[in-house]
This record gives structure tokens, sequence and C-alpha cells, in this order.
């Protein structure tokens, strides 16, 4: 077969990133576009807008979710690019809007070179991706996939105390439940990495196989609080030491697990917290993320095998939550590291450490994502970046994923 | 000399400390007595009346302390026995109160045997000792001592805004200048452990040489924070990580220093403080006491020998303040230990890692204080005891001392 290369417009999409980020840009050049807050539903209107000029069709589902299509020659289930507009409270230009650009883009070349594709193409703005304004995140694609009760979910509220429902019913946002993505050919998400590996390595795609699974566990050391001042040492049961030692037995076991095995305390308070008395508490959490499941269960292991006892002092882990490693389709990540090469884009292979939308998809739809790198790592934060150039070939090799699904 | 031994009585001394008890007593049995609030003006009230029942003398200086005078056949210097009758919120019945009970309980003594000592004896009653309601704590005994500025302090305000000076009106305890404590040939203080030596070791009463010296430091540690699940651990910079091995090797190099020196890192912050987020900050206070200025002074190099740099991120350690020891007077602490001797109470010399009124007295007057045990060591709490035949045994050391030093 010998069809003519599509590229997308590097200016054009640099262009429609910025005009996004126009929709709640801090002072600082970051977004903070809530979920159906203002901003939001300017995004909205203007994504609205851009897939209607494309001749799509936009619907709305009963969560808000938008789905803007191009007809296909065939009346049959299409190919599906989705991601989020929403963004956290001082959050970056690129996660999660790129990957709803990215769709645009996708469209915007096709229709540009005359091509009615053989299958509908539907772009995707999945609502609440955050979970920055309702919590949980991933609102909507977890009830879409069956893992979050619709009802529970409508009753969530803000800050404020505005629900979800009202939230949807003031934007306009509260469509049919039959519009809601049941089929596709195959789900495509295109997002920032949030991490570092692409930039250090010096690559361009990274081929998502896997959503990392985790676990996440509370530990709680208790001792007794007594006068720092008149306490000998080797009668107290000091708490924030014991801890101490705990921290480092953990970190010496989990260290040499997995070379890929992420672990982190991230959250730790130590009470009464007082200069003058011996801690008589330290709660601190663990979680760790994996693609494999072995390692995620050793990890668990090691936890549980903590003593009961440290320093005098009553250990206690606890379970918080778990969530299993969502796999992607092989086929799929086939088909972007074709497109890739096809480029002589640098790439590899790599598991998400985050979640996304797609990870609640994968588990209906044969799904996958491919990542584009993010400077410094950083996300989540006004100096999130990705530059023009990483943009555009992540959407050149969705673009040609999307052509090679369209010749099957 | 041949002079009758005398002793308290020891059913009198548990019946006044239950007396003192009730003025804020918590459902607990503890008790809450705020410096100047409504249940410290009926202890003060009731203090005085006890006093002027024997006879005694009572007046305030413009800090509020009261000085109960029992005349001696010489108008000279008084011997003086004080302590505190503020407590903190839900506090024990026996912390201050009691060494202000006791020097009652000695002068009752001598009046009941018909005495009149040769020198005067006053009982002092110093203000806010414990700096619940006005900060800092003992604030009365470190402006006698020159330590604190009186207008400064007369400026302090408790949580509700009122001034000391506002409440010292209030109470009707702004008294004159003219009667501050300036003079007397011993200073003596009789208070409750607040550790758990004496209980440990089995002993009475605890002859105290010193208030230890101590230094109080902040660590900072600076890292970076990044996704708990998209950053490698190799390119990490999680500043709880870099603390737990700061503590590490502070506990290691500290530990091995002297059997008597005490460390606490007492107030532990780590930044950002959410389970997902590396923490790219972690605060930490290394608070140490011993009563050897050399041990001090080689806790303090051992903290400014922290390395700069840890696990990628920035050290800083930073003075927040320190205390030279105050040695009680040689002398005085003979006498408390012949007067021990003579009951045949086991006893051990041993330093105050708490801090009290006579660590400022000292550096006017000839000063010692003299604990007596408290179990498991608890103060500062409703669970705070001593029994009544220790309380018993420190009042008699007290009186004996006191009849050592008349006799000379």
């Amino acid at each position: 077969m010998q069809r003519q290369k599509l590229f997308v417009d590097g200016a054009r999409l640099k262009e429609t990133i910025e005009t996004f980020a126009e929709f709640g840009r801090t002072p600082a050049n970051g977004v903070t576009r809530l979920s159906l807050g203002p901003e939001d539903l300017q995004a909205r209107a203007y994504f609205r807008t851009c897939c209607e000029e494309l001749g799509m069709t936009v619907v709305t589902d009963d969560l808000g979710c938008m789905y803007a299509t191009l007809e296909g020659k065939r009346k049959t289930q299409p190919i599906v690019i989705g991601s989020h507009l929403d963004s956290v409270k001082k959050g970056g230009r690129f996660d999660g809007v790129l990957g709803v650009i990215a769709g645009l883009e996708v469209v915007r070349t096709l229709v540009d070179a005359g091509i009615q594709p053989e299958i509908p193409i539907t772009v995707m703005n999945f609502t609440n991706e955050e979970g920055a304004r309702f919590e949980p995140s991933m609102m909507a694609s977890g009830v879409l996939a069956g893992k979050f009760d619709r009802d529970e979910m409508l009753d969530k509220r803000d800050a404020d105390g505005v629900t979800f429902r009202q939230a949807l019913e003031d934007g306009g946002y509260l469509g049919s439940p039959d519009h809601r993505l049941r089929e596709a050919r195959a789900y495509l998400e295109l997002h920032i990495e949030q991490g570092p590996v692409l930039e250090k390595e010096g690559l361009s795609i990274g081929i998502v196989e896997a959503v990392v699974g985790m676990a996440c566990y509370e530990i709680e050391v208790a001792g007794e609080s007594d006068h720092a001042g008149t306490t000998p040492m080797e009668m107290r049961k000091d708490a924030f030491f014991a801890a101490n030692d705990l921290v480092t037995l953990l970190r010496s076991r989990l260290g040499v697990l997995d070379p890929e095995l992420v672990f982190t305390m991230g959250r730790v308070n130590v009470y009464p917290g007082i200069h003058t008395v011996i801690p008589n508490k330290v709660v601190f959490t663990v979680e760790a993320r994996h693609k494999e499941e072995d390692v995620v269960r050793r990890v668990e292991q090691i936890i549980q095998e903590l003593p009961g006892e440290e320093g005098g002092c009553t250990v206690k882990a606890t379970k918080l939550w778990g969530r299993d490693t969502v796999w992607f389709k092989p086929e799929l990540c086939g088909h972007l590291e074709e497109a890739a090469r096809s480029f002589g884009y640098s790439y590899k292979r790599m598991a998400s450490g985050a979640g996304h939308d797609a990870q609640f998809v994968a588990s209906f739809l044969p799904s996958v994502m491919l990542f584009v790198p993010s400077v410094n790592g950083k996300s989540h934060c006004e100096e999130e970046f990705t530059s023009g150039e990483d943009c555009e070939k992540g959407v050149n090799v969705l673009l040609e994923t999307v052509l090679r699904l369209l010749e099957e």
C-alpha cells in the first residue's frame, strides 16, 4: 500500500495549545481550569466550535463527557481519541488538554487532506479527570467503566457545596446516557509523561503498555509522650525514632526489589509535634507502584512483615487501597511503535505511573496511550512544559496510528 | 547539739494537697489552674488565709508573686521556700503547688512546735511559672533575675487578648516592686521530678545539683516535589528519605556521646504531606540536654557537621536557642544530703532536665532544689502522681534543712 504520508501542522498545533491555555491562564503561565467552572465551560465551547467547523457532530452524555464525531464512510464503531480539558488548580497548559487537541488536529489534518475516513472518528473530552473540583479523579470514565456509581458521583460536592449534578445542569452539560462511550475500534490517548524518563533518556515518544498497579498502606507507630528533658534515653518509647528505624528497614527491603519499583512515604505526621515532648505517635503512608503484580505483592508482604513492636512502640500497618496493573492492548502498542518508527522518532515502551481515564476505558474497550516528554518531569504545576516539537511528534504518531487503523 | 527531731504531719500534708487540688480540679482528677485565672485566684486566697492563720505577713510584688513571711528573732535576710501554684491545662495536682505547700507545712510544723526561727522564713508563690497562660514560662522569676524585661512581660497577652498587667490588676495582685525577692540566706524549692529516674531506681529523694544546659536546633531538608508514580527512584530528591538518613546519622553520633545526654526530635513536619507526592521539605527539631557544657558543645558540633547535601537535598541547621547549665549551691546540696541521711531516706544527686524558677533565682541567690518521685515519670498531665509517703519524705528533708540552716 502506497498512501501519502500525512503530518500535522505544527504551527497550528502550537497555536491551538496556546488558545486553549487562554481559558484559565494564570499570571505564571499555568492554567486553573476546574471541571465545569467558567474557564472549563469556555474551553468546552471553543472545542465544540472547532469541531463543528470541521463538520463534526457534538453530543454530551449524562456525565458531561463531550463526543465530537467525524462521520465515516461506514456507520460502525468509531476510533476514539480522548483526554480531558479540566486541570488542577495552578496546573499546566498540557496535562489533558493536549490529548483533546491531538484528536482535533488529527481530524483537521484528515479534513484538510480531503480524507473521509472509512469508519467514524470521535474526539472525546472526559469530565473531571483531575478530581480537583469533585473527588474522586477520573470520575466520568470510572462511571463509564462501571467502577463508580453514577448517582453517587452526581451527589459529590465541590468545596463550595455545589453538587456535580448541579454543575452539569448549570453548564448545560447534563446530556443523555444514550451518548455514553460503549464501543470503539480503539481508544487512543496522548498525554504528557508527567515524569522525567523520556527527557532524561532523550526520547520523543513513550508507548504506554500499562498503567502500573499500586498499593498504599498507612503505618501507625504508637509510643509514649514524655518530657524531653527528664526522661533518660533508655526509658523512652519514642515513636519518631521507632518510625525512623522502620523507614530505614522498609527502604532497604523495598529498594532491592526491582529497579522499576517506585515507593514514596509522602504523608508523615508526628504527634504531638512539640520540640520538648517525646513523640507518642507517628503515622506515615507507604505507597508503591510497579507494573508487575508479583512485585506489588512482594511490597505488601514486606509491609505486612514489619515487626509488631519497634523501640518499645507498637506498629500497625493498614492497607488504604490498591489497584491492579491495567494492561493496554498489545496490538495497539504495536501500531504506535510502527507509527513512531515510520517517522524515525526515538521511543520506548514504558508503563504509566500516573492514573488516566484510559485505564478505566481499557476495562471495556481496546485502548492504548502514548506519552510525550515533560520538561524536568513536572506536571500539575505552572512550570509544566512540553516543547512544540515534541507535541507535534506525538500528534504525528497518533495520526499515523489512526491512518493505520483506518486501513485495516 | 541535741535538738528534738521534727517531722511534718503527713495526714495534714496530704489533706492540704487535696484541698489545693480542689481549685481547678478536672473530672479526671487533674488540675487546670492557669495563672491568675479564677482557680488560681482561689488557690492564692486560700494560701494567704493559711499563712495569715500562722501569723505570717503576706505581701505581693509587681509581678504578682506572693511572699508570706514568718518573722524571725532577728530582722535579717530570710530563708525562702518557693514554687508556683499555677498549672498547665489539664495538668496534675503536684507540679508546683507541692513546693508551696511544702513551705507552708514547714512553717506549720515550726509553729506547732512553738519554735520562733532565728531568721525569717518566707514562703513564696511565683506567678506564671508554667507559661501556660502567658508566654514565656518562668516569667516572674525571669524578671526578678533580670533575664526578662518587666514592661515587655506585662504586655504579654493570653489567648483571649488579656494582658498580664490587666490580669494582675483584675486579680488584685499588681503589688509593689519593693517587695521583690532580692536577698535570702537560701532559696529552697521542692518539686516533683517529672521524670522516671527516682521511681525506677527505687529512691525517695533527688538532690538537684543543676538544671541541665540545652541546645535546640532546627534542621531543614529541601528536596523536590515530584509525582510519586512517575518519578524513578534514582531521579528523586526525596526530602523525607534524606531526613531519614540524617536522623539515623544524628542518633548514632549523639547516642554514643554520654549516657546522661538526652536528645529529642519532637517537632517534625513533612511537606507537602500528600501520599502521592514526593516530599520536597522536611523540618525537624533536635533538642539535647546535658549538665556538662562540653557535652552540649559536642552536640552542637555534631549538628553543625551535618553534610550540606544529602540524597540530592540541601541541608540547613539553624540554632533556635540554648541555655547554659545552672549549678545550684554545693553547700545547700550538702545540707539536703545530710538531712535525707538523718531520716535514712534513699536519695541520689541528679540534674533537673526540666526548667524551674529556681534556675533563675540561682543567678542571684544561693539556691537548691529537691525532687520527689513522679509515678511513671508523668507530669503536665492528669495522671501526674506522687505518693503521700514520698511527699512527706520530701517535706521532712526540707524541714530538716531549714532547721540546719537556722542553727548556723
